[in-house]
């Protein structure tokens, strides 16, 4: 971490009033380096980023077809979502579905992500149920696969636990880790992610060469090609369940369709497959922002990894280089890729 | 900022997730280095914690006693407030002893920080005017100024535009920040605040000087050391103005009472005075976190700064070394002081 460059910078008055320093890695499904900053070979934890390599399991084990789970809910099982009246509903079915409710999610409570969702419940009088936590869909995937595991068994019982590392649902989720990233979790950190389950640290070099795998089907078995192409085509469908209203995945994907699929994560990483351009992204921010620096970072390699019209072109750009407005509307600096990343 | 070092780090699962890189000073009243950590010479927008010194003039001209500026109301104009109830009703309380009204702000609206108090507000129906920006008691103070300096005339006609550099109010505020600070502003970088009162870069020496001498009363004229005196015993006596509920600034000074005035700035920086020891203290963290990185460093200067109790003692290591906690309760990492600042 200690030689990773500044690679967004915030201004205002005309200088760098803060940096935000970091490391990416672009890959392709044979894992060739495309391009490469900072240190790519140092374990960091994915957290959020690879959940849609987490959610493999649900649709190769035939969970996803047993269930009915529908584009929306797919893309649900992907998501960190704002905890919108659209997320909590689709969470609930997909319970509901499997035969379960919300009492079988392990994520914990907290109010949504999204501040006009939290206001809006408690002028409702509501108070928030692990339904509204952002990673509920998630966990309604691994509910779901485990009520598939149960058989005819008791699912509540079976369940109890799917969040610990030798849980056999979180087996099969981590199975399916090692098997796209190609890295031997058995032999890394692990620690624990927000919502309970195991987090494995895995260098940036292996996350994007997942990814470039999930956005190519090539280096993956048959059942997780079809599985990750499946999920694929339901964010590319349903982008609003996998972050909600004005975030950043939801705004680029809804613009630009299934030519990416992107996922943030906590503590500054995301990550990305570019399916056409065969590439897989992986970037990590030292300090671990994960709203401002990791988007610009993001924005700036999908101006540069995707050829897009002038159109799009300019929406991106607005996102790689983007004025800081004051609370009277004012302009008061500018957020923008920095070092390696900046465009003159 | 290139070369600062790392002062906290998140760890999760046994390794650092995520660090924070900064500076800070620590100066006396003479101007004399105690200890300094990084750049300390590049100038850097202090935002925020510059409020005490922007509240001089308020003290100095007569216009606090002239209003009746109760201590809660003299602490709120040095707060960046939760826009608790509390809050809001004194500044308004500080309006209209001052003959105006909310209509004289020109700081912009937002919802409360706190969210506790934004869900309040939202189950009782309410919208958030100019007396919710957390800088609604600052700008008070600026109206108050300016309805003493306007003297028998129209006094919002003489408020209109009190935010411009060139307004006589703002005069006054900027001459309080270079006397204190010792640092020509004229020559230096300015940006817009949040608020849309002009920052302007000072190095960290300099500020720290400022906060040694707030602290002291030596090296300001008699009007600045009465007022500093003054302001620093209103946040002493009114803590929770100053901040709020479950804000570092408050829960430190409601502990340690006046051994210390200590006070959060946008983008990473802290400044401080500890008085008994002579000393004033500033921070900025490169990347421009503001809670959780500067707080740690805040503080781990405490635990060094100030002679505690065993009592004390713990309660600040508790905030300099602090378990990380998921939604479930689990203690998934630490949070702590580090390299220069790492206590064994």
């Amino acid at each position: 971490m200690n030689h990773n460059p500044v690679i967004v910078e915030a201004l205002r008055g005309g200088i760098v009033e803060s940096a935000h320093r970091g490391a990416y890695a672009v890959v392709d499904a044979d894992g060739r380096l495309h391009s490469t900053v900072g240190d790519i070979e140092r374990p960091i934890f994915p957290r959020s980023a690879v959940k849609v390599l987490q959610a493999l399991p649900l649709v190769e084990s035939g969970a996803a077809d047993r269930f009915g789970l529908s584009d929306e809910q797919l893309a649900l099982a992907c998501a960190s979502h704002n905890g919108e009246p659209q997320h909590v509903a689709a969470a609930a079915a997909m319970l509901a579905q499997a035969g379960v409710d919300a009492g079988a999610l392990e994520c914990g409570t907290h109010w949504p992500y999204r501040d006009v969702a939290q206001r809006a419940m408690a002028a409702r009088g509501e108070t928030p149920s692990a339904l509204h936590n952002n990673c509920s869909g998630k966990h309604a995937g691994f509910v779901c696969l485990g009520c598939l595991m149960a058989g005819d068994g008791d699912r509540r019982a079976f369940l109890s636990g799917y969040v610990k590392p030798d849980h056999p649902v979180m087996r099969e989720v981590t199975a399916a880790l090692q098997a796209s990233t190609g890295f031997a979790l058995e032999d890394t950190a692990v620690g624990t992610d927000g919502c309970s389950i195991p987090t494995y640290a895995i260098p940036l070099r292996h996350l994007a060469h997942a990814f470039a795998r999930v956005g190519t089907g090539n280096g993956l078995r048959p059942g997780h090609a079809a599985a990750a192409k499946r999920l694929r085509a339901a964010v590319a469908a349903a982008p609003f369940m996998v972050a909600g209203s004005e975030r950043f995945d939801t705004r680029v994907m809804q613009r630009l369709g299934a030519s990416l699929f992107c996922k943030v994560g906590a503590e500054g990483v995301y990550c990305a497959a570019f399916p056409e351009a065969g590439l897989g992204v992986a970037i990590k921010i030292d300090d671990g922002n994960n709203a401002r620096a990791c988007e610009v970072v993001m924005a700036a390699l999908i101006e540069r990894l995707l050829p897009l019209g002038d159109g799009d072109l300019d929406f991106v750009h607005r996102l790689s280089d983007l004025a800081l407005v004051n609370w009277n509307g004012i302009e008061v600096g500018r957020l923008r890729a920095a070092g390696p990343l900046h465009r003159t």
